[in-house]
């Protein structure tokens, strides 16, 4: 099966290129300190990154003393940007799938991943292979949308009363793991559901021990400046996780 | 401190008693088999059961080959059924809330607890004790209220639309960990919510590694049978945990 590329979709990619340069984006906010503050000791390490998009935590991977970087990712047009800014004697690019893993024959100490997980269908499979492209010991943190952002089959949505605040989530589907089709920037985005047990146990079938768990939510410095990211202590944005090849 | 001691109110033990004895309640459809599930071989084993009530399980688990079984209860009058309806020659019931399980000076095999853990305050001291008082390689199941029911400030609930059609569970609070008064049987009980993240991190934190997660929702067989349960596919009611002493 073909995965998704949808970062290839020309109007898709120029969305999605304007959306991270907002230095306030919940991204650089939320997900960016919370996954990094998972990442073990990088000096001589070799890491791989499973979605790196633009490349930008593999040239940071590089600078945090990582031995080599090697960066996979289904988009080739996010790949031109990665070659372009983000280049080093020890990063490599790699215009792959996470589906087509199985294929690297290199092992590596670290492997990460960017809120990338959630386009991937099976997700035991994925897992499987990360642990075995892993040394012993090895780390696999990951970030993604939260579990409650995936689980509405209409897409996740806020309720407003009569005078425009939001007063709650509306939660549904949470229980009902599989495909979502969800408008974001463009309509017919795929993503998948799963559940916090689904992804733990999924996590320690596949040979890992979870070492950590983070739900970032904005800090009382950002609840400061933008009210409207209170909602967020309601209905967080991400998930992070950390696990430890057993 | 002096934990709530509701189960000793005689209004509200009367509620509960026949809440228990009904038995289509989530509590023996969804909650009693996923939390048996999880359980360990127990034929020669020691079980501690923290929040006993009616000692219901306690029995079980000497019927299920343990070789002794203690029960800690906060209620007298749960503890007064337990003895009556579940005594045994390895049946041991003693009065004790769960914040003095330090003083216990006995090791056991097996520490489960069935939806109690939400009403106790500090949960890294409780999991710190319950460590302490596992056996090398012990094993520790739980059961509590899932965190998206304890998650509501105004207690858990359901958003209707026009023709009292169940839409959504109108999510708030998740974020914020902490003290939630609400009104189940009677006004003003006492629960703590925590998050997933809270939750696992304290785990690990304590010396524990997780093994299995559940959150049960109702079987196709009871969807059918009782079409009000399918807003449990929404927010399920339980979470289950069998995590194991490093």
């Amino acid at each position: 099966m073909q995965p998704q590329n949808i970062f290839d979709n020309e109007f898709f990619f120029q969305g999605y290129k304007k959306l991270r340069e907002n230095p306030n984006s919940a991204n650089i906010l939320e997900e960016k300190p919370a996954i990094f503050s998972l990442l073990p000791e990088l000096t001589g390490k070799k890491v791989l990154d499973l979605g790196c998009g633009y490349g930008e935590n593999c040239n940071l991977f590089s600078i945090m003393g990582a031995n080599k970087v090697v960066g996979i990712d289904v988009s080739s047009k996010m790949l031109a940007i990665a070659n372009d800014e983000n280049s080093g004697d020890n990063i490599f690019y790699e215009n792959m799938c996470m589906e087509n893993i199985f294929s690297i024959n290199e092992k590596f100490d670290v492997v990460v991943s960017s809120l990338a997980i959630h386009y991937v269908q099976d997700f035991n499979n994925l897992v499987s292979n990360v642990n075995s492209l892993l040394n012993d010991n090895g780390i696999f943190v990951f970030s993604q949308e939260h579990p409650l952002t995936t689980a509405p089959k209409n897409g996740a949505s806020w309720f407003k009363n009569a005078d425009g605040r939001i007063t709650h989530y509306k939660l549904t589907d949470y229980a009902i793991s599989g495909k979502r089709t969800v408008s974001w920037i463009v309509d017919g985005i795929t993503k998948y559901h799963r559940t916090f047990s689904g992804i733990i146990n999924s996590l320690i079938d596949a040979g890992f021990t979870i070492e950590k768990m983070l739900e970032p939510v904005p800090t009382k410095e950002i609840l400061e400046r933008d009210t409207s990211s209170a909602k967020n202590l309601h209905k967080p944005n991400f998930l992070v996780i950390r696990a430890r090849k057993k």
